[in-house]
C-alpha cells in the first residue's frame, strides 16, 4: 500500500505552488495517485485566488487525511504561519517556509507516513540567508537519510534517456582531477542497484561516456580513459555488472544509441545535462539514487521572473510525481520479492 | 552560374563511394545540382557492380563534362589508376587515392572549375602512412586556401541547430587553458561573417555557451566566465556584433532556446557535438568557415565495418551537398551585392 506523496512547496515566491496546483488539476488526465503539498496554506490559496489555477485547497493536519480529500481538493499540510508570499519577490519568510517544508517532507518519508518526497525548486541563495548549509536539496535529503553525500547520486531522466553526472557543480577544470576510479566505481554501483530497485530493470545496462573527445583516441587526446576510466570499467565488469565504454560522448545520445543502455554515466554536469535537456526540457526529472526514501524533483529552477503569472509549465513536476510512483511501485515489488526469498 | 561540385571519394575502402552513388541516385528527390566524384573510377563501378547501388557511372576528364552526363550517370573524374579497392580493407593504394582526390578537389575549387568541395570521410591513420601531415582534412583544405589554421573554423549544422566548437580535438583538461579572449573573438568574427556570406543572414545572432556548469554561478563554479568569456563578449558587442552569453550550456539546446540564435559557439568539442548529434545524427553536416571556397562534409567517419554491404546511410552526405548549394547560392548573391555597391 503506497502512502500519499509529500510535495514540498519550494520557494513560495517561485513557481512551486503554481506547478503543484496545476499538477493537482491534472491528476485525472495523468492518473496521479494521492499527494499533498507542504507549506503555508495561504500560498496555495493565493495560487488559487489570484486566478492562476482556481482550484479548491484543503488544510490537513496529517498525511493520512490526504487521500480522503485528494479527489476534491489539493490537501495542504500547513507548516508555516505567515502572510501569503508575493510571487516573484523572494523573502526570508518564504525561504524559512521552504526549508521547513523540505525538513518535514523528509521526516514524513523517513517515518513512512509519506510514500515519497517530491521537492519543488528552491533558491539556494535565499536558503543560505536562513541557515541552510548544503550545496543543494539533494545533500540535505541525503544527510537526513544518514547517507554520505558521495553515495547519494543525482540522476536526470526523461522518457527516452537517463543520465548521471559523476561530478556535478564544480568548475570544468576540476573535473579531470575529481574523476577517479573510486568515483566511477561508486557511481556505477549505486546506479546498478537503483535501476533494479526503482525501475525494475533486472540486468541494468550502464554506458559510460568518455571524458575526452573521441574517447581520447587511444590516449592521443588525453589519457584519463586509459589511466582511470577503462580500469574502473574493467573492475566493474569483473564484478558482474553490465558496464560498457568509455564511449565518445557525442555518439551516445541519438535515438538508436540510447536504446542500447538503461543509464549513461557522464564524467561531468554539462555532458549529462545537455542531451537530457535538449531532448526532454519540459519533462525531465531529477531523482536522487542511493537513498532509503524516494526523492524526485522537477528539473528546473524557481523561475521567479514568471512566478504568479499563470505561465509556469507543470510538465516536469507531473513527470517527477509519475517517476516517484514508478519507483514506489517497483520498490514495493522488490521488497516483496526479498521477503518471499527469505 | 554555379559550377558542378567536386565530391572527393574519401577512403575508398570506407563507405565514401557508396554514399556518393546513393546521393546521385537521390538527385531528383533532393533536387541536387550537378556534381562529380573524384577518385578511381573502378571503385565507383564496384559500388555499382557489387549490387550496392546498380547505378551507371561515366568517366570524365574535366569538371565541365559533369553537367552533360549528370542526369544519366554519376560522372567520375578518374585521378588514380589501380585495382578496385576491397570494401572494409583499407590499403595504401586507397589512402593514396583519397589524398589525391582531396588535393584535386581543392585545386578545382580554387581555380573556379568546381563550385564547392564536399569531402567523403577519410581514415587519418591511413593517410598518415602515405605522408599526410595534418590533424584532419579541414587543416589540409585551409592550407591549400592560404588560410591560417586558427582562422578556418569547423561548424556542425543540422536543420535546427548550428554549432561551432571553439576548441576541437584536445584533451578536456586543456580546454580551460586554450579558451582565451583572443580565441573567442576570432571564432565569433569568422562565424559572424560566414553566417552572412553562406547563409544570407543579415544580422547573425551568436549565442556563446559557458565553460562551467550554470555559467559558473557568478564565479562560484569556475572563473573563466568572468575573466575570459564576458570580456570577450563585451568587446564583440562593442564592435557591433550580436553576441550573447555566456549561457548555461544545458539550457541552450531545447527547441525554444535554439530559435533564439543562428549559431552557438561552444568552448569545447563535446559541448557542441553532443546536442548536434543527439538531434541530427543522420543529417548533420560539417562545414568549414573562413575559407575562400565552400567545403562541406558528412558528419561521420569511414565506417569500414559496414562498407560494401549496402547499409551506409547517405543522408548526411546529401545534407552536405545541399548545404554546399545553399552556401553557393548565398555567396553568389553576396558577391553580386558587393559588385552592385561598387
Amino acid at each position: 500500500m503506497i502512502k500519499p506523496f509529500a510535495l514540498s512547496c519550494g520557494d513560495p515566491a517561485g513557481i512551486g505552488p503554481e506547478i503543484i496546483c496545476k499538477s493537482w488539476q491534472a491528476r485525472e488526465s495523468n492518473d496521479l495517485k494521492p499527494f499533498f503539498a507542504i507549506g503555508n496554506v495561504e500560498d496555495f490559496k493565493q495560487a488559487d485566488s489570484n486566478g492562476i489555477c482556481g482550484i479548491p485547497v484543503v488544510k490537513i493536519s496529517t498525511p493520512a487525511e490526504a487521500a480522503d480529500h485528494f479527489d476534491k481538493a489539493l490537501p495542504v499540510l500547513h507548516i508555516y504561519d505567515g502572510p501569503p508570499t508575493i510571487s516573484g519577490e523572494p523573502s526570508l519568510d518564504g525561504a524559512q517556509c521552504a526549508l521547513h517544508a523540505l525538513e518535514i517532507a523528509c521526516g514524513l518519508a523517513r517515518s513512512g507516513d509519506a510514500g515519497a518526497v517530491v521537492t519543488a525548486p528552491v533558491s539556494k541563495s535565499q536558503l543560505y540567508k536562513v541557515g541552510f548549509r548544503y550545496p543543494g536539496q539533494t545533500e540535505f535529503v541525503s544527510e537526513r537519510c544518514g547517507i554520505a553525500r558521495q553515495n547519494a547520486v543525482m540522476m536526470l531522466a526523461g522518457p527516452s534517456l537517463r543520465v548521471i553526472p559523476m561530478t556535478t557543480h564544480i568548475a570544468l577544470k576540476e573535473v579531470p582531477l575529481q574523476l577517479t576510479r573510486r568515483l566511477i566505481i561508486a557511481r556505477a554501483k549505486v546506479a546498478h542497484k537503483a535501476m533494479i530497485r526503482n525501475f525494475g530493470i533486472t540486468n541494468p545496462r550502464i554506458a559510460v561516456a568518455a571524458l575526452n573527445p573521441h574517447a581520447g583516441e587511444d590516449g592521443n587526446i588525453g589519457d584519463e580513459e586509459q589511466l582511470v576510466m577503462i580500469p574502473a570499467i574493467e573492475k566493474l565488469v569483473a564484478e558482474g555488472l553490465d558496464v560498457k565504454g568509455p564511449y565518445p560522448a557525442d555518439s551516445m545520445f541519438h535515438e538508436e544509441a540510447r536504446s542500447q543502455y538503461d543509464v549513461a554515466l557522464c564524467p561531468y554536469h554539462d555532458q549529462a545535462l545537455i542531451p537530457l535537456k535538449a531532448l526532454h526540457f519540459f519533462d525531465g526529472v531529477n531523482i536522487t539514487l542511493g537513498l532509503p526514501i524516494i526523492r524526485t524533483s522537477p528539473d528546473h529552477g524557481t523561475a521567479f521572473a514568471i512566478a504568479g503569472q499563470g505561465r509556469a509549465d507543470p510538465r516536469s513536476m507531473i513527470a517527477a510525481i509519475k517517476m516517484a510512483e514508478v519507483a514506489a511501485v517497483n520498490r514495493e515489488k522488490y521488497s516483496n520479492r526479498k521477503k518471499a526469498a527469505l
